[in-house]
């Protein structure tokens, strides 16, 4: 295959995703783009990092009018575009100049979809049972008055959504990744293992 | 995780996910269950073998007695239920029976589902871009006068809805698996690789 120089890792909610792409990068000694991203977005738009965190994960419904009141936003160009649509149009851009600079890791954000036309990319989906998932969110965020199982439901079908919106693909289908892994199966330093083996990026 | 003792594989047609499968047997030194599980229920129902490969990749619609004017069929226990489903309940018992008697590699009709009641299974799906696989059913099984491509979705349709009917569950969706890999970018020897050092059965 073409030399991979970036890796790309979509997950579900509590399947520890995040930090087997962590771990992936701090092995290979690449950066690693999360929260970065939220935050470059955050700076060429104006609009705060957890709003941006928020919107991400959410298909469009509101448009720019009903949400205009409370934000500072000096850069929306169309009044008529949707709030997501246009941090959709901002994230696409960064994501596309990131590749563009230097081999790193991108943790969700669609940049599996965004990067598609490259061949240097090796894109992954993790996910787990719902039983790991549960008591992996539990012993990170703490209990909520919702149950574990609803929060993990209910996140993903959000991220399911609006990957469906911007993409027109179903997240979570083999066929969009390159390797798809259970967490909950493999363990999470097994997995970032398996992504640095076949990625081909270990010196 | 548990010990591995079942490696099933399920695959897009023409991903070469029936070579990998045969591979990882090869190495680990299993039996690999794919003709010989035809044998099997031809020899439990007294069904051509041609015939039983076809019908494991139908969704039902005929009923049995639309097929048994042509047909030896000395066991089918009730004239109400489909060819299909009688099929598929022969083949739910023999892929049950093979898992308690020995470790295997088992390819095809939906071992994933029949086994996940147990925790020593490594469940894996291979895919492939359209391209790759157009190239190796021209080279593997020749020209034919449908178009390859054609070949491929309609023979993976009749797979998905087959799945669908008899699961309930989406076809190609990772979390049916426990690994998904794109034998078109990975190559067939390193998805054989990565498979063997996943499932922690190398000796």
């Amino acid at each position: 295959m073409a030399q991979t120089r970036i890796i790309t890792i979509s997950r579900e909610f509590g399947s520890g995703g995040h930090t087997i792409g962590k771990m992936v990068a701090e092995q290979l000694g690449l950066p690693c783009y999360d929260k970065e991203l939220v935050k470059q977005i955050s700076t060429e738009t104006g609009f705060d990092e957890d709003y941006i965190e928020e919107v991400g994960e959410h298909a469009p419904g509101k448009s720019w009018l009903a949400y205009a009141f409370g934000i500072q936003n000096p850069t929306v160009p169309d009044r008529g575009m949707s709030m997501n649509d246009f941090l959709w149009t901002v994230q696409y851009k960064i994501i596309t100049e990131l590749a563009e600079k230097e081999p790193c890791v991108i943790i969700g954000r669609c940049a599996d979809y965004i990067l598609k036309g490259r061949d240097d990319c090796f894109d992954v989906f993790i996910h787990s049972d719902m039983a790991t998932k549960a008591e992996r969110i539990v012993r990170l965020y703490g209990e909520t008055n919702q149950s574990p199982e609803k929060r993990l439901t209910e996140k993903d079908k959000k991220r399911k959504v609006y990957y469906k919106h911007y993409t027109g693909r179903e997240w979570g289908m083999s066929q969009n990744y390159h390797m798809s892994l259970d967490s909950g199966k493999l363990g999470i330093e097994e997995c970032a293992r398996i992504i640095i083996e076949a990625s081909g990026m270990k010196k």
